[in-house]
């Protein structure tokens, strides 16, 4: 089959983005220049605009891929004595389990399994059990199964708790309204190349000032140290180490069409409707999406794997790989499925092409339905 | 005055690349995908023929910055109950301290202040004097002077008393020679954006096989853990946490390009030339370098100051600037001092016309002569 032109990502990142998010990568900068400088701080001020966090909060870049700025703002924030509760239901809530341990900190898993969501009642419950937990950490949403976390009611009761909470937002801001000023976080990370579409290549945090204030000290690595970051920034308006600087004049580029868009919530609409193409026409091929709806995120859908014998995952991957869509694996631990990300430079059109090419796979494998039982 | 294209980049990295290796980055790629994964692999496997290492060593990259690369070869390599003699003449010597500290790992530094060359008999006695060192760490170029470390001196010592050897060749390797048959080492580390002449965004240690087999578990942090990174790669071809897929692609396409012109002996040609025609230039306008002849290095030379009374540092650049070319402040505590860079896409008419801009830009500022004193 011929492809006109590269596959587009159905994926939770890298995404398929915009070619002047990519031409921007076209120069070469000076990492030391003003130029640069100028570049980051717009960058910055953005990104705390972004979550009305502007008089609360400062926004710290960080090289490397999303995970580091996880582990920098666990290891930033969390005092070497803290303790964290940290709610899994996927993958990335058990990354920032895996990472607490790496640390030596103290922490409190609640594991909810592959696609229940934390119950407020049973974070509120283990708060009251041990007052020792000093910061509750949460996955917004769970790119694992796409499952969108009950985040405001965790952060009410987190804060009535009198604890800290930190967010792994990675998939969800800059597409789902955060808004600061109503939620109480100490710390909020996600990366360059997710919902605002950047390449990948840097992380970002925001952290509350008053609390980064006090956060010297507690880092176990020099490169991930988000309080040593800051202050060097503040000082010189430069990274400390060599920033990836072709990846952050597309990322700057990648704001400003976020903005044109409409913000989040031009953003939100539009992956919404990606969202609710992508669901209905699955499901008129007998699909079934992992998630009941209330729980489904506009970010990516997790699929029940059909039962037909016939089906193999590798192969449809690669056939509709080769009708120019590339969609993404499970990430369960006991249920076959896969994943489609409605997120990145993808529209309706995408959307159905990308049904079209499913129903077409569907039928060169000799499956009739999606999801037969 | 007008600027016909963007500035040329004397610096030691993010360089001026070629319009080749940053138009790889107009393409996205699925991180997950196999022709993503064969790309990295055809990257390590290149990497490791360069330095001869194919049988004894494996390449690893990781995300982030070169110092990244570092921290994590330290703290992979290095045992918790190891010690390292860290060799120190310059900012990149003193990081790695700086890092040990954050590691709470055992060191003894050898600092020669900011530009003598370490002493291969002074290491060896340090050696014998203590056997509890485990490691010994050096910077093969220190960039923030220029100076070549004697590299093979140390290695052999090292080797010598049953040592292991830890290289930040961040500046050198791609353009100095490193043949991994002769030069005895566990580690060598370098990035992307330095003497391949790709972009900045991730970096890569090479490391000897049976000793990173015994590396499980010494790392303190999730994302710098090498030993992890590797054993995940070797088993699914891709990276652990996602790649800058955009820098990676661009890199694939530097190292093709590198081994178009020669590979190191090509390169190293090119930038002796450059380094040659500069020096000789800056002398003839009265400038005189740091260090003298035999520890200069191809990759970046600094400059004395001009005493005169005019002189400006920052003024200085900024016109040398609207000529369009960048060039580096300098790193020294004591000396005042400014660098400019031989690597990146440069060659002898970027050289004599940033020598022509400093004519140009010494007379506005009324300095008659580089360097009186
Ligand atoms: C919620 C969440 N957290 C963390 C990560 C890790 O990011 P990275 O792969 O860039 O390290 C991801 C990546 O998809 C994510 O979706
Ligand atoms: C010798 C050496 N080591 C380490 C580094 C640090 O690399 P990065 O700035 O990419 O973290 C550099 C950067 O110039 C270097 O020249």
């Amino acid at each position: 089959m011929h492809q006109l032109r590269e596959p587009y990502l159905l994926t939770p990142g890298p995404l398929t983005t915009s070619l002047a998010t990519k031409s921007a990568m076209l120069r070469d900068w000076g990492s030391w220049d003003s130029d640069f400088n100028q570049l980051t701080a717009a960058i910055c001020r953005r990104l705390l605009t972004v979550a009305h966090a502007e008089a609360s909060h400062v926004c710290v870049p960080l090289q490397g891929s999303g995970t580091y700025a996880v582990e920098a703002a666990l290891a930033t924030l969390l005092p070497r004595d803290g303790k964290a509760l940290v709610l899994m239901n996927g993958a990335y809530g058990q990354r920032m389990a895996r990472i607490l341990e790496y640390l030596g900190r103290n922490f409190m898993p609640l594991d909810m399994g592959d696609y229940l969501p934390p119950l407020p009642d049973q974070v509120e419950a283990m708060l009251d059990a041990d007052p020792g937990i000093t910061h509750v950490a949460v996955v917004h949403c769970e790119t694992s199964s796409g499952i969108l976390n009950p985040l405001e009611a965790i952060a009410e009761i987190t804060q009535r708790q009198g604890r800290r909470l930190l967010v792994d937002a990675m998939s969800a801001f800059g597409a789902l309204p955060i808004d600061a000023r109503e939620l109480p976080f100490d710390g909020l990370v996600a990366s360059a190349n997710k919902c605002f579409e950047g390449v990948p290549g840097f992380g970002f945090a925001l952290l509350r000032r008053d609390a980064l204030e006090q956060c010297q000290g507690n880092s176990h690595s020099l490169s991930l140290d988000l309080y040593d970051q800051w202050t060097a920034m503040e000082r010189s308006g430069q990274w400390r180490f060599t920033p990836p600087t072709h990846v952050v004049a597309a990322f700057a580029s990648a704001l400003e069409q976020h903005e044109a868009e409409g913000g989040v919530a031009g953003r939100l609409a539009r992956y919404a409707r990606n969202k609710e193409v992508l669901v209905e026409g699955m499901r008129a091929m007998g699909f079934h999406t992992l998630l009941a709806d209330r729980w489904l995120s506009p970010i990516i859908v997790t699929f029940h794997a059909p039962g037909h014998l016939h089906f193999d995952f590798n192969l449809f991957y690669r056939l509709i790989k080769q009708r120019g869509f590339i969609i993404y694996p499970g990430k369960l631990t006991e249920v076959d499925s896969f994943r489609i990300g409605c997120i990145g430079q993808l529209f309706e059109e995408q959307m159905r092409g990308v049904l079209t090419a499913i129903r077409a796979v569907l039928d060169e494998m000799g499956i009739p339905d999606g999801s037969p039982r």
